[in-house]
Order: C-alpha cells, then sequence, then structure tokens
C-alpha cells in the first residue's frame, strides 16, 4: 500500500506541489488534503481562485482512485463538476476532504468537500475516474 | 473597455500568472488564451494536469464575464463542469478559446475549448457565472 | 409550511406526476420520494432510462429550495450535475433522497442520491438553485 | 446503419416515447429531435420542466452514441451536465440537437443545444457515454 509520504513526495514536482497541496491523510475511505490560500492562489478580491479549488479536489480524487485500484492500472479524471458555495480568504488554510461515491473496476467517482479551517463549506466537487489497462 | 495589457497585469500575482497564463484575444464574444505546459502543470505521465485545464478555463470564462458586466458589478462561478478528452502533452502549447453561450443580466454562461497547439482538442469547461451587486 | 399533500397534488398534473413520483418525506432538511420504474421510465434493456434519474431528482431538489425560500420568491434551476452509478431495473422501485449542500439567500445547492430498494447507489444528482425575485 | 424509423419505433415504448420525442435528424454527426411542450412536461409556472429538458438530451445524445459504436457494443451515460439558460413556454415545440464533441474507442461525449421554434437556447447539456463489451 502506498504510504502517505510516498505519495506526497510523488506530487511534489508536479501541479499540486506548485500549489502546495500538503496530504494529511491517505486511505482508500477517506484522503484529506491541506493547502495555504497564498496570495499566488487567489483571484481578485483576496479569495481563493476558483480553478485552485479544482486543482485540489481533483489531486484528492485521484489520490484516492490509484489507493483503491488494482496494481499496474492506469486512471484518468473523465469529468469534474463543481459547486462554489463559499469563499476562502487569502492566509487562511482550507481542508479538502475525498470520500467515494462509487468503487467500481471500469469507473471511480469521488467527491470532495473543501471547508475552511472553522468549517464552512466552500466547494464541492463530484469526478469521474476512468480505470484503463 | 478594459485591454488586453491591463486584463494580463491584474492576473499576473494571482493564481493565473502562477500557472503562466498568456491573454492572447480579450473581447466580450471570444477570450483566447495560452499555456505552457511546464513540469509543474503536470501530473504524472508528462501529461498536464486536470486541475490546470480547469484552472486555465476559469480565468478564461471570468475576464469573458468581467467584459460583459455592467461596471460596478461583481462575478462569480457558482458551477462548473469539464468533460477531459485528450492529454496535453508535456512542453507542449494549449490553447483556450472561451465563448459565452448566455449573457444574462443575473448570469452568464461560458464554454472554454482547450486545443493542443496542433487543434486537438482536450477538455471542455462550461461554467457559470452569478452576477452581483 | 407546505404539507406533503398540498405538494404532492402541486405536482400531480407536471412532470413529476406523468413520472408516477411519489413524495414521501418533505422537510427543509431532507426530501424523500419514491418511483416505480415502470417499462415506459426505462431505456433499451430494461433499465431505468438516465432522464428519468435526472428529472426525479431535479424535482426532488426543488421541493426542498422551495421549503427553505422566503415567501414570495420564486426559483429555477441553473445547473445540474449528474454522476450515473448503476442501473435499476424494470418494475423495481427506486428512492430518492435531498439533502442541502447549501441553503443561501441568492442560490441554494441540492444533492439527491437515488437507490434501490435494497441500498444500491444508481445516481447522484447535485444542482443549483437560484433564488429570484 | 439504422434508420430514422427504427430508432423511432426503438424508443417509442420507452421513456422518451412516454415524453413524446420525436426524431427528426438521426446521424452519426447529428442527431435532432423535436417536443411538444405538453401540460404534463411542464412545471409550475408552464414552462418546460427542467428534468424533461435532461431526459431529452440524453436520449439525442446516447442515439448519436449508438450511431458511432461499433456493431455488437453497448453504451451507458456515466456523467452528464446541463446548464438551464431560458424557459420553454406550455405549447411551444422545443427543438434539440446534440452533436459530438468527442467520438473515441472508450468514450464519446455528446452536447445537446435545446432552442425554442424562434432559436432562443433554452438549456445546454453535455453527456459523457462509457462504450462497453
Amino acid at each position: 500500500m502506498l504510504s502517505l509520504e510516498t505519495m506526497q513526495q510523488h506530487i511534489a514536482p508536479l501541479f499540486p506541489g506548485l500549489m502546495g497541496v500538503r496530504l494529511v491523510e491517505v486511505t482508500p475511505e477517506r484522503v484529506v488534503g491541506e493547502l495555504v490560500v497564498r496570495p499566488e492562489l487567489c483571484t481578485s478580491g483576496e479569495i481563493m481562485h476558483g480553478g485552485a479549488y479544482m486543482a485540489f479536489a481533483d489531486t484528492l480524487g485521484a489520490v484516492g482512485t490509484v489507493l483503491n485500484m488494482e496494481r499496474g492500472k492506469r486512471t484518468t479524471t473523465t469529468d469534474s463538476s463543481t459547486k462554489f458555495i463559499g469563499g476562502a480568504k487569502l492566509n487562511t488554510t482550507v481542508v479538502g476532504e475525498s470520500v467515494p461515491l462509487h468503487r467500481g473496476r471500469t469507473t471511480q467517482v469521488w467527491q470532495t468537500s473543501i471547508r475552511t479551517a472553522e468549517g464552512k463549506l466552500c466547494a464541492v466537487v463530484t469526478q469521474t475516474q476512468l480505470i484503463l489497462g
């Protein structure tokens, strides 16, 4: 089984690393990450950019999928749908929690809720992962 | 009317700037941008990260919305849906073109197609922007 | 507060009535409905048509929104995203449960899970309702 | 190749038949259908029910997918995302046009635009079809 450290090292040179995604919990039933809302993750008005929410969630859902795949398989996101609900302010930390809605052989569906440190819901992202290979 | 240079400067210190989004055409009917697929925009396998597609598109659609709003209004993305269709390879350039499906007083809907330099479709992102204030 | 009977009578001559949607629980925190998978709600292969899932869910989420609006307001769905997960067979009954992810003054977000009578997840529908007037 | 008449007969006893979907053009590059907005396809306010738009589109996109599949394969919708843009009034006719965004071996993506007879855009539905078997 892939450890949290292995996963964190794996994403470090990639887009989640550029953003600063920090994995906190990595199990087949739940993936949790944190992200500090630095200025360069924001949009106008000193709130987190919508694209940063989506990229953060995509990362967590993909990690969860990998943890549930047979060895030797690959996965790709085919669909992602986001509801933006509330803003996360500059220099705060957001927490993303991704849980599976479906873990099939051909597809998996993961839903990620992104909240402020106080627990206010900011965005919900639901993504479909196709299992290949 | 906001110029391309003004818009480019506006996004430079924000998330699109971190990613390297370069605006190419900025009109109320069409917004075009480019993005070089640097290593830190990728996921495993040396292809562009799904989150980078979504953040790129979100930026273009929001720019288009701003160009169609009355002065003094604000906008926020409420929904974004993405279909991932093909991969964009490391060190290539992708082109995003965003066009309006709807430009109302309360909401606008923009659809962004992201393609490789050769024109192969990589992703289609459709987003709803709520007009506030 | 609108009663279950009032709501059921309201939808009877409308699309949910054509489909046969039966409201089971109608509270501001949760809306539950049932639907018998008659032949004319199916697609090929004697399973429930994808469109029937979406219409069933749209109905439940809209009912929930109405129960949380101030008197005199109206609502319209602006976005709906569905993940299809499993098939529901001809002549079985499916149960839809809709819960709010967000209940704001301008928008509400409701998520509906549709399951077989045995509890197997068939589809998850997440919709945004704009509050007007 | 499947004819329009064959397709129309195929859907008659199914959900599209209950709704009254009439296929008008059925080619691998484009599927067009019509639907009369009868009272029992409406929601409150004498406008077409959001679920009816989604079910109409789902039907057209699935027909398009079938026309592009190899013989012996099956398809299922995995994802569908809808933007609701304008209302269609009671007793008018709406026209749905579905075109492919992607026709791959594993997935197809179809986008359906639903318009009034006068050409006003009512809804845009984008769906992913998984090819099985």
